[in-house]
């Protein structure tokens, strides 16, 4: 019974990495449909995003199952919890990387990021990205040290949105209001994908080692 | 033992109603700041979290508790697993007031919302309100009836957040970049406060008739 659930425990981790793969994508193809101003790849980020949803269904019912026919209590109850809400933080990343690609396609031909601020919006974006790429591996590898170090780097997204502010409501400001609109709305999403990133990777901790990993609420 | 089952889930369903009944006064409060500029208004909200906070954990593991020890299955099991949900869901609706809070205070002595566009803003809030509210019943009398008409009001919010881009990016904006970040920013805030309100609903749907409903995603 305990290795049934630990293998069926194992298909849902896989499933997990799996969509945080498609979440990765989802964020680097956001990004350069923001960048290029390319309707094409912020119209292909919009439809891929029905393949996320689509994985939250599965590992949903898998997880189900698994509660059913298991009858997983305590720790492991906890556990099989945690990875139902991976899921929906999972799948709500997705959403995000969609919000940055109607931005991009709302101002297609032109490119919604003023070239004065494109490196910061590009640093968020990387950053952004850089996290959901090291969730996928804390989640396939069950990586705590990993998981912990993520936390810990959640610091530099909070400075580039500081930054992206700074700019918007400095003297130098040029682009208008539309422009900053924009850039502040991007902020959050990517800022929030990067939350989200975190969280997950603190499940993961909890999932291995029982403990709760608790941290300030955005 | 299904009796048992039922009293202790009444009982997670009291507690989400009173924490909903708390999202409801973080987010009236919140206007209320935004509205005045009263940082003692806001910094009350921000406190005031703490609370919520606090009720997530007992739902949380008062929930934990049932599925350990009752050991739910099929439709019990999702009608449990989606009060965790529900729980998450009114404890961000409360991190969102906050939000709202927070930028009140960021402006003070000042007023972030500028006279020209308040009508607006104060409509978002309100919606946003109103929503919570009829949710705290929803949930508090299981009513179905409501919750699917919570959902079709949802456009109402849709609607002013179209309008309040409008006027920001309108000729007639003459407040500058700050507020127009304000602005959007708030105006996120309460749209996702409002989607938040209707998932909940939802649930309560899917938690009385077994029935998901599916909507698109923000």
């Amino acid at each position: 019974m305990r290795e049934a659930f630990h293998d069926q425990l194992d298909a849902i981790f896989v499933d997990l990495a799996t969509m945080c793969g498609q979440v990765e994508t989802a964020v680097n193809r956001a990004t350069a449909s923001l960048m290029s101003g390319d309707a094409a790849i912020a119209e292909e980020v919009i439809s891929a995003d029905r393949a996320i949803d689509a994985n939250r269904e599965r590992v949903e019912d898998n997880a189900f199952a698994l509660l059913s026919l298991q009858q997983p209590v305590a720790g492991d109850l906890r556990v099989v919890v945690s990875a139902l809400r991976m899921v929906s933080e999972l799948e709500r990343m997705g959403d995000l990387s969609v919000h940055v690609a109607k931005i991009a396609r709302l101002r297609v031909p032109n490119i919604a990021v003023p070239e004065s601020i494109q490196d910061t919006v590009v640093k968020m974006a990387e950053t952004a990205e850089d996290m959901v790429r090291r969730v996928k591996a804390i989640i396939a590898d069950r990586d705590v040290e990993a998981a912990i170090e993520l936390g810990r780097d959640d610091e530099v997204m909070d400075q580039l949105r500081r930054k992206s502010f700074a700019e918007l409501l400095g003297d130098d400001w040029q682009h208008g209001v539309e422009a900053a609109v924009d850039i502040a709305l991007l902020g959050r999403y990517y800022e929030r994908i990067a939350d989200h990133a975190v969280s997950v990777a603190n499940r993961v901790i909890f999932v291995v080692t029982g403990e709760q990993v608790s941290r300030a609420d955005r």
